[in-house]
């Protein structure tokens, strides 16, 4: 996507030196752009753990650039697949992308060999990844394209919740690889961002990529959507997901499940955009056993912003009360319209999305 | 309520000097507690327009002393009222509290009976605004304690939004009036706090004074009721309102709706405590005629919160995004269990309210 008028990816080999990954720095966003060089896993490592990338498809791609750095400096593999998987216990795409790279190193022959593999792998990983993501977008601008046709050169109004963009992949994004396929179309599109607290990743990395890539947006509290959905201000709801039963329960950030509510209580679509990598295929009820992580509760009492050109904490909340801070949680298949996945959309049911992905219909 | 151990109301006659009105300047809340002399009506005035004092019942009892304050300097009552009513044009309170005034004054033949007559109206208007608080206290009391009964010695889990605390009124509060009678009584409760974006009157001053009052409590971000009431951490939800219709439609802080939305949805009784004073006694439909203030974007895309010893203010959003900032949303009727008034409680609908205020069934 646009950046200042020229194209990016989340993640890249450095053009002039292929000994070099380079990665957007994300802590920076929105008030600096910010390229970082990454040399080493353990750097790598570092970026991951500590959020300079984050998103389960880009920290998927980063770990298999990881486990390519790892063969220039001539870390066992298995001791870097370790290494990568440790930093966000959580996140499966890491799990996934260094089990392949692992497959593919030891195929090789010599340390030469091995290195172009882990390359190959490392690339196929990310192009795959943008690719789902296109996919997505080709699917999904099918529903703006029709709602479009109704509004007669109005705009059609988006609302969405967190960054499940572009910067939470490689390319494109899940729910905004629509948008984003609208705009590049000429569809007349406007998104309602949701800020997202406690983190703030709608305001602060949603907000800024649209607005990078020149997409309409207005930036909103979480408590406004409801009211804009009963003012019709809202067209449809597009959001990602961090997990989704094969059963259509969808585990979000915190407060999608208000979003659901109120779009179904107003009769406006709501759509969850997703590569499959984010299905989980064993897990029946979605409210009942996806767990969900509780974070620190600083993240609640205190803010981070831009202030006297610095960075800044300021405490938000009053200074002796407690805070909780649940970071997910999970939307009823029955409040769902339907998923976006790179294959089509299908319903948001067990044998909707089994019809789509046979293979895990065992 | 209780501070720091000592018994407070939110505006009072100086003990030692009745020239001299004190309020707290909510402005330093949560953190520091101020205390602030009031001498003249132009100085009420300031203070109701900076938002030192704020809240519908607070703001009509500052109108009341500011009334009196003017007879103290010999300030024409009619100009009086008028400095008092243009500081908050769309408050009923400062109307409605200035217009008792002006017949009392007006009916005293001497100055001295005019002060005397201006300042037992301001201590009526004081007193009947704790009163009322108190009263919905009582009534919505029995709420909680049937809730407790069943509850086998757990706490009560009662959500609440924005700020219908103490603060917003004299003493007790609307929403939080139910609360304090019930931990007066020993009854154990715990309140979820809804921060209450934009402006987190949740976090800072609904914090503060359950913190104060010795009331346990846990700070959220507004993303969180949803979730907490799909896994049955909240038995009751108690908000206020700034207008309810005779029909029951709600106008609160934005954000409102959707926690209506939520509890309707998970079986979780939904609450609206308010003195009759914010019965809006001519709208039928809340939803298509209450209109909704748009407040400044700054207050979105900028905090201010405690930083380094002082109140900072910090961007929390992307710098070049816009921001939309409405301020109340309306939770139809058919979400609301019931109304706790001064009178009594009752249904939300026409038949139910009036039967409870039949002077208004004309």
């Amino acid at each position: 996507m646009q950046v200042a008028g020229h194209p990016y990816r989340t993640i890249w080999l450095k053009p002039d030196d292929d000994r070099i990954v380079q990665i957007i720095d994300q802590r920076a966003l929105p008030y600096r752009f910010v390229i970082e060089d990454i040399a080493t896993v353990e750097q790598m490592a570092v970026a991951i753990r500590h959020m300079h990338v984050r998103g389960a498809g880009l920290i998927g791609a980063a770990a298999g650039y990881g486990m390519y750095l790892a063969t220039l400096t001539d870390v066992e593999p298995a001791a870097a697949a370790e290494l990568l998987r440790a930093t966000r216990p959580t996140a499966v795409n890491l799990a996934w992308a260094t089990q392949r790279q692992l497959l593919q190193i030891t195929a090789g022959a010599t340390l030469a060999e091995k290195r172009a593999l882990a390359l190959k792998t490392a690339e196929a990983i990310a192009n795959e990844d943008a690719e789902h993501c296109r996919q997505i977008g080709l699917h999904g601008v099918k529903l703006i394209e029709a709602i479009a046709a109704r509004r007669e050169g109005r705009p059609v109004n988006v609302l969405t919740h967190c960054n499940a963009g572009w910067l939470a992949f490689v390319d494109h994004g899940s729910a905004t690889a629509p948008i984003y396929a609208a705009h590049d179309r000429g569809i007349p599109v406007h998104v309602w961002v949701d800020e997202t607290r406690p983190r703030n990743q709608g305001a602060k990395l949603t907000a800024w990529e649209l607005g990078e890539h020149g997409v309409p947006h207005t930036v909103i509290a979480d408590n406004t959507g409801g009211h804009l959905m009963q003012r019709g201000e809202v067209d449809l709801v597009l959001v990602g997901t961090d997990r989704t039963t094969y059963t259509g329960d969808v585990a979000n950030k915190i407060g999608t499940y208000l979003k659901a509510l109120a779009a179904k209580d107003n009769g406006v679509p709501f759509y969850v955009a997703l590569p499959s990598s984010s299905f989980d295929w064993k897990i029946r009820d979605g409210v009942a056993e996806i767990p969900i992580e509780e974070r620190d509760a600083a993240e609640v009492q205190q803010v981070d912003g831009w202030g006297e050109d610095q960075v800044r904490e300021v405490r938000v909340a009053n200074p002796k009360s407690p805070a909780a801070n649940y970071a997910f949680d999970v939307t009823p298949r029955r409040l769902i319209t339907a998923l976006i996945t790179e294959r089509g959309i299908c319903q948001a049911n067990e044998q909707s999305i089994l019809a789509l992905f046979p293979e895990h219909a065992s």
